[in-house]
């Protein structure tokens, strides 16, 4: 990579997973490249994809100010750049306690959040609203990654899947939730985000 | 819980996610009572239940030794283990950027084997085979909760999802997922774990 900045992020905006780590460079003010890996036409299964991820999935991010190692699975990738790029804690927990209660949340974001829709995002939101409605922040009275891992699957959720859900009024039914969404897309990493990804799919659908 | 042992872990080892923690508890010779959570009446959902876990899902973890502390969403319950009880690393690894390559896969495992079947177990499966084929573990050349994480799931997928699925030949297809699966089933921790899964099905099935 001859851009000389300190990371390439493999994968657009578009999908909720890359935008994650992009949103977290951000916060943390890290000098990126994207490289965009276009689904539409299956270049995530591209042998010299695979060759940086064996699942054919994005993102995947290489860290050349550490040797080019190479990392996959988004929330694995938050969990490296808070590691080694967070000294200050920004969004992350010190605790040894809260630290595990970050990891829960971010494997509850993976393994419950991502594959489902309709229904099964309705019962996530329930979920994240129970806890929400007696605390601000998901672990350690802060905003941390295990919150903003949640954004771009819930702006897809909100706008897209649920957007013309019968019945669903996310406001009303669920207004922890719907505070907690807000405050994160207000924040400037996550709306220029949103921004990019709203050009890029105009761009591709607008045509 | 007056039983004296260090862990309460809720949930039967029939469902796989359980199972993994039973299995790395074994691996660490760590002490533990089974409170067991009857899914089939839906008691992860009881207001007891969701006290400990608020995504009214099994297992959850109760350490007592450290102020009673709760933990749920299996593969967080392996890295809360491991950090605070595998201090000779027998199941962990040391080099930092290991550390993260472990993490990696326990994401992929959370996110790309639980909650699919049929062609999206087999697809798990080749990318497995993809990555073994080279080397004989995922990570640090040597047998982590990164592998272990696998077993209750491929169990299930290999003895019942795949049991009879058309042209599906394991040995053949995918020989190094294969061995790897097969050396860790060897082990005492996990075969005692199957045992006991094979007798609850027994009592519960074939009544």
């Amino acid at each position: 990579m001859s851009h000389g900045k300190q990371f390439t992020l493999y994968g657009t905006v578009v999908p909720p997973n890359p935008m994650k780590v992009a949103i977290v460079l951000e916060e943390l003010g890290l000098d990126y490249e994207i490289v965009p890996i276009d689904i539409s036409t299956g270049e995530q299964k591209s042998p010299e994809f695979l060759k940086l991820n064996p699942n054919g999935r994005v993102p995947a991010l290489v860290d050349h100010s550490n040797g080019d190692f190479v990392i996959w699975e988004s929330n694995a990738i938050l969990l490296y750049i808070i590691e080694k790029y967070d000294k200050e804690h920004k969004l992350s927990v010190t605790e040894a306690n809260e630290k595990f209660a970050l990891l829960q949340w971010l494997f509850f974001q993976a393994s419950g959040q991502g594959p489902y829709f309709g229904q099964g995002a309705i019962r996530v939101i329930g979920v994240l609203e129970n806890v929400l409605s007696k605390q601000e922040w998901l672990v350690g009275g802060k905003m941390t990654i295990a919150d903003l891992s949640f954004v771009p699957w819930n702006s897809i959720a909100l706008t897209m899947v649920l957007a013309d859900y019968e019945g669903f009024d996310v406001e009303k039914q669920f207004p922890a939730f719907s505070k907690w969404h807000e405050k994160m897309t207000a924040r400037p990493s996550v709306s220029k985000q949103l921004a990019i990804r709203a050009e890029y799919i105009k761009q591709r659908d607008g045509k």
